[in-house]
């Protein structure tokens, strides 16, 4: 049996595969929140590559990945599918779980896939420097990698708790030339008016998108990248699951059911999204597609399905989203990838259509599920990918109860060599459920 | 052009290559510090499991890789041969630098290959707990990953220093079941003693070990596994070699220099001597195979070739290796593996008779290249890894001068995902040269 497949270099994709062509409807348009009304594409040219604004629209099927991309993924990529025999032993399962492993990336996790597309785009347009924000870290080390690959500089603002309390991230950032300041700064308004309020403030992802997106408008030759929502981000990762659907092929098998973990989307729709063109050209039965939360941020499962800003501070166009209220402030949390208030739209839009469903569990579950991973199959998973591993596991051990055979791909997004600290609580009795 | 090879899994080796088969003479046996005559290998059955006392002292070419342990491989193996075209670039040269990726096993090292063999062999032959120690923690980890893989117990002794000072790997050591306990610990008379004398004692790697033994002597079905330098491990680290030999193969190449870093002589042993065997059985020409060390525990370029201790406490056998002397106390390093005052005898014998040759280099010239290495390649070298690259780097800079299209091939041990305090020291400035 084989429990390892691997496309051969060659076989990398070459294009990817967009979602916004199989909608039933076009999706709802960003709005200007000052006129509530449709946002053009161009109004975010200071923001963005025209490559990526001209992604957030397009209706082409599948969209070309240049090869200096290709080339740049070819370190990696194809990633290696792999089945979970010692899991489903372990579980005394039927079901065959397959997971995408992305946590052989040179960050560890899927975001290089959208930072090198974004990165290359924008240096061939002249872009000098990146600005962006970032939480837990992955997105950021991503960022970093993927300009010191394309030669433009960054520059990234770290929520400052992580700053503090992520030393290994932060090094990581460093270590790929970026410049990291913890966010709120001194070197914006927008973190000096936060810093004159409050002095001692931890930061948050909203504020550091303040300060990110205030050094892209100076005009000096920066712009913006962000790691997930967007229509472009959401794209780029779907060479997940282009790789994923041709070496399922080559083990002769198909999912029942595909499970992704979700905060903002990118990691679940690079994933599933293939799987859902596939069934919309008719050649492949749909599988159910299973976006997995954070009780403790439970945008899917709890939110509501409107228009609503993707940062605290109220400075992005509207997006029809689910959404927490972009006032909500998640507990912590061990997978600080899921803290996000809102969704990715072509997200959203999949759930509100049915297409793809959510579910929500406490991080305490999580962990203890992401703990038997480890010690069957020797892989640790990042907190965020747990979700998507409990979920398997749950769908596991009902199949053993119903003696079903059924097929379970796990996204595996990312390796927790970076978050120890979140599997020493759950080792110590620490780790506090947090629904 | 390929800059990635992967062989097929079901290309996986299903022998290892057997260096002690191929020697111009036989090595000279290990004595008995009490009698200054040969032991015979049944003396240490108390420690071992049978058969990897076998492997000790086999005269076969190729030694079967049990089909229990090719499975376990198979979970990350064959592991990928990558050309390092960026970094070829950034230095201008016209050398050819591809590595061996052994960064993806499940604890990020090559560890994983020797702990998975003997935890293997201990179960078979009735073992129910492994003991080690552990400095750094890649081999404590890769250990209990193969014990939590074969259903065997394991204890860690890791040196207090290191225990307190690496929080990430001693976590991930527990979360793979095993028991982990700083050294000296008062859970053995030889850990007492040390206390006794000094309470606060940083520990050391043969206090560890001396921990360790006594475990395994206590008669309870505990046996004692090592990490590096006996024949046995160096055998089945050669997996890594022979995959390498292949991949080489398929991308049309040949290495003219062989690169791999040296503690106790495991890693490069597994990648360097395969190409050894070519080169006897006649059937390719021996590269140069280039040993690196760092100047801080220099055994191979500044110690003596000679009969001495394997441990620190002078409770082994004696062993016939380069050594700095069993009293040597290296400084500290960030290169945590590679501060041992010995060298595996194999190794020894073939820098003595000049097939493998050896070099010792700073550790604050190695971070330089290293961090060359990861803003190029995008991935992060261990520490340990990190001297290997270093000189692959200062050869492919010669070649730059002299215009040769010489061919490098680095044995890319492990990641330093785990290792990013020794980064931060570097981009800090705060690392020391500790020639």
């Amino acid at each position: 049996m084989k429990t390892c497949v691997t496309l051969h270099q060659e076989e990398l994709p070459r294009a990817w595969y967009n979602a916004l062509s199989d909608l039933d409807r076009p999706l709802d348009p960003p709005l200007d929140p000052r006129t509530g009304e449709p946002i053009a594409p161009e109004a975010l040219a200071a923001l963005f590559p025209r490559a990526c604004l001209e992604q957030e629209v397009a209706t082409d099927r599948f969209i070309p990945i240049p090869e200096p991309v290709q080339e740049a993924y070819r370190r990696w990529r194809p990633t290696p599918l792999r089945r979970a025999v010692a899991l489903e032993r372990a579980l005394g399962t039927p079901a065959r779980i397959y997971f995408k492993y992305e946590g052989g990336s040179p960050t560890g996790s899927h975001k290089a896939n959208t930072a090198l597309a974004q990165a290359y785009y924008n240096r061939v347009e002249g872009t000098r420097r990146l600005a962006t924000e970032t939480g837990a870290g992955q997105w950021g080390s991503a960022l970093a990698f993927a300009c010191a690959t394309f030669g433009l500089r960054c520059t990234v603002y770290m929520v400052r708790t992580s700053y503090e309390g992520k030393p290994y991230r932060r090094a990581l950032i460093r270590l790929f030339g970026a410049e990291i300041f913890p966010s709120p700064s001194d070197r914006t308004a927008a973190g000096r008016a936060v810093l004159e309020r409050d002095p001692g403030s931890p930061g948050s992802l909203g504020i550091a998108i303040s300060e990110a997106v205030e050094e892209a408008l100076r005009g000096d030759g920066t712009k913006y990248a962000l790691g997930s929502v967007l229509n472009h981000v959401l794209l780029h990762q779907t060479v997940i699951g282009l790789e994923a659907i041709r070496e399922l092929e080559l083990a002769g098998d198909w999912p029942d059911v595909v499970v992704g973990c979700v905060g903002g989307g990118s990691n679940f729709a690079g994933l599933a999204f293939p799987f859902f063109g596939e069934a919309r050209a008719g050649r492949r039965p749909l599988p159910r597609l299973l976006a997995v939360e954070p009780t403790a941020c439970p945008s899917l499962t709890r939110g509501e399905y409107r228009y609503d800003f993707g940062d605290t501070a109220r400075t992005t166009p509207l997006l029809k989203m689910h959404t927490l209220g972009a006032d909500f402030v998640p507990p912590p949390l061990h997978a600080g990838g899921l803290r996000y208030h809102g969704m990715a739209p072509i997200v959203s839009r999949l759930v509100a259509d049915g297409a793809v469903e959510a579910v929500a569990y406490d991080q305490a579950d999580v962990f203890s599920s992401a703990l038997l991973f480890a010690r069957t199959e020797g892989i640790v998973p990042a907190p965020e990918t747990a979700h998507a591993v409990h979920a398997a596991v749950e769908l596991a051990r009902r199949c053993a109860a119903d003696g079903e055979e059924k097929v379970i791909l796990i996204g595996f997004s990312g390796h927790g060599h970076f978050d120890m600290a979140a599997y020493e609580a759950a080792l110590s009795g620490a780790l506090q459920g947090v629904a």
